[in-house]
């Protein structure tokens, strides 16, 4: 997708040969054109696949979640993340671990909103080793909804999350495909250049 | 707001007669069309002040601040809630208490996306003791802003955040408030029975 792909460029900053911070649009400030357009991409890429809710993690998927939900017609549901288990009644639940934060939390979605009925599609800022998305999948895999595929704005190709997903077969799409972020420059691979 | 009352009406769970729940919709659940008017709504009631960013919190507000600034055409940004004071240099940063959680967070938002030169209308889906909207107003305070008003979803009218807030001369535009929640039963008060 063209237009992220210059935001990355212009606004990104690459805080080492793995880190890329995109604060000013994606992460803490919001570029709402920014975020319509990547909904209406992802409910472009996803439009043959029966889409019933649109599941994200809080918060930075929220945006894009909401914005691909209302091009698709149908809701958006932003797991929760927790340092530890409380009340866990009524509550699919996984654990996800943070490298970048080195931290581990559970994620959880009320029983009430994904069942055996529903066709998922899963939505991420960013996928690097796949943590924060393989979390999402169990949460849809416990409630025996179907699963469409993953959509990412950002993966970072040079990691390997994206590898093992699409070995255990899932559909996962992502707008901006980096190749590495060596000598403080960003580097996008093919997948990411085409709309 | 109409669409938002019958919403209420519906869809929500009144816990106690201080505790309404909206995660069909709202806090956990979303409902991206009704999003959608709620951006609206904030828009055209402040389209007479010259905001030139929204500024929320997370994960709740997103959607909606998403939204209102997708229609006033300007940035969104969500502040960030965290435990304990980490690296503070850069940020701007308040405590906020949760009664309902009985939890105090710290809230910040980076320097770099407030300015004097901005003004903000702070956006949140709940007013009750005004707990939160006073923190990010301490925000937009410290970056020396000029704060357009404080645009709420559901005000709980029987809680005094509100009328704190308007005594203190801010300008709040709430889409519902409840008068009441007693005997399981949302009534609305006249200023949310009106567009």
């Amino acid at each position: 997708m063209e237009l992220l792909e210059q935001k990355i460029l212009t606004e990104g900053k690459v805080l080492s040969e793995s880190v890329l911070k995109v604060d000013s649009f994606l992460n803490h400030q919001i570029d709402p054109r920014l975020m319509k357009q990547i909904g209406e991409a992802f409910a472009h890429r996803f439009s043959d696949a029966g889409v019933t809710k649109v599941l994200t993690l809080e918060s930075s998927g929220i945006a894009p979640a909401q914005m691909t939900g209302l091009s698709l017609g149908v809701p958006a549901i932003f797991a929760r993340k927790r340092k530890s288990l409380t009340l866990n009644d009524g509550l699919y639940s996984a654990e996800v671990h943070s490298f970048t934060k080195n931290v581990t939390n559970e994620i959880s979605v009320s029983k009430e909103y994904l069942s055996s009925e529903d066709t998922i599609l899963i939505l991420d800022d960013f996928l690097a080793n796949g943590q924060a998305a393989k979390g999402l999948i169990n949460l849809v895999q416990q409630s025996g909804a179907t699963l469409a595929g993953v959509g990412i704005i950002i993966e970072k190709g040079f990691q390997d999350g994206g590898k093992q997903l699409r070995e255990q077969g899932v559909r996962v799409e992502s707008l901006a495909t980096i190749a590495s972020l060596n000598h403080h420059t960003v580097t996008f691979s093919k997948e990411g250049a085409s709309v």
